[in-house]
């Protein structure tokens, strides 16, 4: 099968062998793969993972020892979990720490014409949810893990830092509360889509004022710099992307002002699908291009800067 | 009057000029006023304050426009907040940006005969709690804090980094719900009171294990690693003291562990004072000594490494 490997190089190999399936896993036919900003973080050392990329995907299950799954259409969670640890049994399986993480920690990813996933990390895709949107699924569920972790309150003035890929669901779902939510961003060409939803944009330099709540999602230490001003004494500021270096906080300023500052990772797949389904999350508009997976690595190349790219099997 | 006063130098002056008390406030004759570690920091220059030292005090209302208030028993917050600006409407007056705070900032301490105090800060000590206890109030509101802004479980484990005197203190609030707590610390010759309350304690290479709430309240860069290490993923880190330096942590792994960093500072008085009128929590242990203010600078010298040491003006 066709694969798109990093091994310290980006590559597309068409002579993969096809994925060992295990008795608990299911085998699935990929439609489409979404390039994610993990992905070329990813092509530039972090976690060291080499291997099949590829977290954020849609497909059809086409072998399992639990034969209801098979014709299915599916999305997956990407921890793949021991089930059994302590972590796990009280909830936290994405924290399990024996888990895999597909593409991008010891377990292969989704940009092949196929893959191996547990049963238990598969979630059914409603038919009204096409693969263009079910491939957003993932950074959806990431986005809605901010509702998961902390009160959104409908009155809380909420500030978001980061247009990019992600950024843009994160202020879709920051706006379900009815909360004010103001996007602090430097691409002016795709705030239509938040104007359109009563988001309100400006740029890092005229954002001033304080929120309840801030998110970063800049990935950059001068992004986290322009969330931290924005956030009130008491407020809550949520961490969304893995910031590359180890990045300075002033903590004694965090202590005075009693910021709560709140990492944020994977989120819940089911609500996203709801989500999806209820047609309350646009993802048109963040679809910049399809790719065929032949042309992986001039779809990695146009992914810099862009919005999604998504690579299709077919 | 007489007055421990940081200008560069600590010294006991003795003819410091009675406060002058603006309408809204009251003059408090001082029964006793504890050293903090703040205050010990003020003399190495931390938040550069210069002027009479202290903010930890109990004493006696001698003047106030609200004659109700003259000769009552009082302890005082330290925060003398503007109640007209937006942070102080929703309620968050400890962090108005108008703010002065007692001995910390562009406002007189409590070590002195007397202080002038806005009547908003006043809190009346129940008769049945003493000086002694009563000096503790504002330490324990700040520890009283944690559980203001997180919900501790019974069903928690809870580890607090730092057996100081305010990490003594918050070890006590900590118990409270009924959280499994273990404190770990440097000193076990402090650990009797803990372990009659049924806390558990060992020395920072013994720690091991993940808790669901870590407390630290080293103030240092190696006690604050120790902390982070103790966190379970997503669980929460409270900072409870001001670090001096700029410290480093590793943002990334805040994020992909989903860790809920809580800066923590002033607390609510009146459930303080409700805790010590309720014999809950113990003072006694935790006050090493008591130096007349005419010895102030000799009880600053003792307090280096000591438990709690208050200065009695009679």
């Amino acid at each position: 099968m066709r694969a798109v490997i990093f091994d310290g190089e980006l590559r597309l190999e068409r002579q993969q062998s096809m994925p060992v399936v295990p008795a608990n896993e299911a085998l699935v036919k990929v439609h489409m793969a979404g390039i994610c900003n993990t992905d070329i973080e990813i092509t530039r050392g972090y976690k060291g993972f080499n291997g099949i990329l590829g977290h954020e995907f849609v497909g059809t299950v086409v072998e399992c020892a639990d034969a209801q799954w098979v014709g299915r259409r599916i999305v997956g969670e990407i921890n793949a979990a021991c089930r059994t640890c302590p972590t796990c049994l009280r909830g936290d399986d994405p924290h399990c720490p024996n888990r895999t993480t597909v593409g991008i920690y010891k377990r292969a990813g989704a940009m092949a014409d196929y893959i191996s996933l547990p049963i238990d990390c598969l979630h059914e895709v409603p038919s009204d949810v096409s693969d263009e949107q079910a491939v957003f699924t993932e950074p959806l569920a990431a986005a809605l893990e901010i509702l998961q972790q902390t009160h959104l309150r409908p009155t809380d003035r909420v500030a978001l830092v980061g247009d990019g890929k992600l950024g843009l669901l994160i202020a879709q779902v920051l706006r379900l509360p009815g909360c004010e939510v103001t996007v602090v961003g430097r691409h002016p060409e795709r705030w239509d889509m938040l104007h359109r939803q009563g988001i309100t944009t400006c740029r890092p330099e005229q954002a001033e004022g304080w929120y309840d709540v801030v998110v970063d999602v800049t990935g950059n230490p001068e992004g986290l710099k322009t969330s931290r001003r924005l956030v009130r004494p008491r407020g809550r500021l949520v961490m969304k992307s893995t910031v590359a270096a180890e990045t300075q906080l002033d903590l004694t300023m965090l202590v005075v002002d009693e910021i709560q500052l709140i990492g944020s990772r994977c989120g819940p797949f089911p609500a996203a699908l709801r989500l999806l389904q209820r047609g309350l999350i646009e993802t048109a508009p963040l679809l910049t291009a399809t790719y065929s997976l032949d042309d992986a690595l001039a779809a990695f190349e146009a992914s810099r800067g862009a919005l999604k790219i998504v690579l299709t099997m077919s």
